[in-house]
């Protein structure tokens, strides 16, 4: 029971051994971010691998400066030049997937699956499968096989803690509440570069425009998701998976100044909300230390600074994206998986100027239809049969990019 | 530990038999209201007892709506009309203070200390005493000896849930973290009818023009309490005593809209928002059904008609009560004390248009200064002292009415 006063609240744990925490892509923007605050509260962790794809220097650097026990390099390429800049350190160095698998499945208190992509799936299933608590940065494994991510954590007692701020704000503003008491999740979006564009504006915008992301400084995939609002409709099928929420209960909200991050209706009336400035040092700070709440330095937000926090309903004509992942969500797990393939390469379409902007929906929609209209596909039943029907996915929408390109 | 996903949620819990609440103040607002919701949930709970002050007609009718097993009138002159309107219904009628306090200490699941000003401070403490887990509406509890209060409630392993919007936001937001990881609790104001308007045509402001309160229908003495923002001021003092916070923790935001109720900044950044349509069967029915959150019909939030919330910071020139609350709260309990029975004298004395609007701050700030000359005033350490502190505030402050009046 929780009870409140003074005198009732607990008194803050006595100093604890250090956690030991597992870094897998701990050279991108989630993976750096985790080691700066982890060495802003030096003492309370300790790193114990750290991985990453192919950049040598920058894991082996990284190692060094947290101190790590082992640097796992994804491609042995470049196996050499990690040994080589580890050389004295007494750190152990590893390269391949194998060994990739191998840091995931390494005793420790916390693994972060910050890999970005596909590459992440097997080896934050393997931390998970080997009992590792973790938290996820990565949206595939949610996205393309959420269902068996979700299987695995609930058989092995892992609690998986959503390092993303919408989902980390939803997973604080649920509280540990049953899903049974909840009315609504509400995931808040920016709305984009293009959220007052017409439709006929949207038609020739080119990456430049897209890659504009009013609030936050992400990669160029994930800002083109926040263009099209596909990155919401993804994030609504993760929801879907994390917090075990029907598609009925789940929305997206426009609130451009992204200081709200996501929502929770209960049904009582009552609504908690997760704020604070977008910073993602806050989601991550939160992973690294629940179920505590650990001290972190920063600016904090000022409501009266701001003076006012606006919203708007998305408009499903002109960002059909939304409408097409839940539509996915409701079809199966397989059109999930297939709609994230597709975007993919959609985006990867639409940076390289191959296909215009409000064709990413279009090029999504129609990969579906055509996996749909080959076959009817099978649920997948496993992460090794989930990354094929990725691949497969993936292999159409191409096509379909080249068949674009010659009509 | 609080895990995720649909296979971890807890089921929903087995049938249980109704829960038992004693409502103390039944015939008020929040008695009422409470009254409204267990009827809402009928199966879920049953109505123990129910007491009201004089009016004994609306006790027998709300006692016989609700099936209460006992009614107690505390004027003993209302006996007669009780013991007859309750005739042949099987309810048990009683009368007087002790046998208020006695209904108060009877079996319940839960005790609802709803009885407005001070006359709800000896029942709600019997509560306590006995063992009876609490919801508080009733300010002078914890503005009058919160200390004693707290003290009590942690002796007999009792929660005390917060009924008012604020507090139960902030409760719901806290999520049973510790204070130490709270770096700022922010209760908010809408400003109330004088928000805009400048200290000269304040001065001048008729009780009529205080009693426009632009959001919540309440009693005329809050509605007052809003106008000069001493109704944040006593929340200050109350959210100290129930969430155990230190004053520099505490703060008061003006948010006209009254949607966002309160704020919890983390010390990792994180911002927990309680928010609502201003509706007091919201946070009424969270502390009938915790630690569970049972459905209730209603209108919801709905922040894209809305449109936009708007913040700013209390001006506290001209608003003064909101620093003197918060000097009262470093001065000690007695200060507290005093502070809250001063503010009664002070606003019925504007309502009845003995002093101008202005003055009330003045007239309160003036009586703890008397009673701080007249003696070092000892901290009251038993409900009783408080009591007679509180007489002695009024005392005070009525006899500085009339010196104003004969100026």
């Amino acid at each position: 029971m929780v009870t409140v006063g003074a005198a009732a609240f607990p008194a803050a744990r006595p100093e604890a051994a250090p956690r030991r925490v597992t870094i897998l892509g701990a050279t991108g923007s989630i993976g750096t971010n985790t080691l700066s605050v982890i060495a802003e509260r030096a003492g309370s962790f300790a790193v114990e691998a750290v991985t990453a794809n192919t950049n040598a220097e920058r894991l082996a650097r990284a190692a060094r400066t947290a101190g790590a026990r082992l640097a796992v390099v994804a491609d042995p390429a470049a196996y050499g030049d990690l040994k080589a800049a580890l050389a004295g350190t007494g750190i152990a160095a590893a390269a391949g997937d194998d060994a990739v698998r191998e840091a995931a499945e390494r005793p420790a208190d916390l693994v972060v699956g910050a890999i970005v992509g596909a590459a992440g799936l097997l080896p934050t299933y393997a931390a998970i499968r080997a009992g590792r608590q973790v938290a996820i940065a990565n949206k595939e494994c949610l996205v393309s096989a959420g269902r068996i991510f979700m299987r695995a954590a609930a058989e092995r007692g892992v609690t998986i803690r959503p390092m993303d701020s919408e989902h980390n704000a939803i997973y604080q503003a649920l509280g540990g509440r049953p899903i049974d008491e909840v009315e609504q999740i509400i995931i808040t979006a920016s709305g984009g570069p293009f959220r007052t564009w017409s439709r006929e504006r949207m038609a020739a915008a080119t990456p430049a425009d897209a890659l504009k992301h009013p609030n936050w400084s992400m990669g160029r995939k994930i800002t083109i998701d926040s263009a099209t609002l596909m990155n919401k409709g993804l994030e609504v099928i993760e929801a879907h998976h994390l917090f075990g929420a029907p598609t009925e209960k789940l929305d997206a909200l426009v609130h451009p100044q992204s200081v709200v991050h996501g929502m929770v209706v209960f049904n009582d009336g009552a609504v908690m909300a997760g704020m604070g400035l977008p910073d993602m040092r806050v989601p991550i700070a939160h992973c690294l230390c629940w179920p505590e709440t650990g001290p972190l330095a920063g600016r904090r937000l000022d409501l009266a600074e701001l003076g006012s926090l606006t919203f708007e309903r998305p408009d499903r004509a002109r960002f059909p994206a939304l409408n097409l992942a839940r539509q996915a969500l409701d079809t199966g797990d397989w059109a999930t998986n297939i709609l994230n393939a597709a975007n993919e390469v959609a985006v990867a379409a639409f940076l390289g100027g191959r296909i215009g902007f409000l064709e990413i929906a279009g090029l999504v929609e129609q990969t579906i239809d055509r996996v749909s209209a080959q076959s009817v596909p099978a649920v997948p039943d496993s992460v090794e049969a989930a990354i094929a029907l990725d691949r497969e996915g993936r292999e159409i929408a191409s096509e379909l990019v080249r068949m674009h390109r010659t009509r």
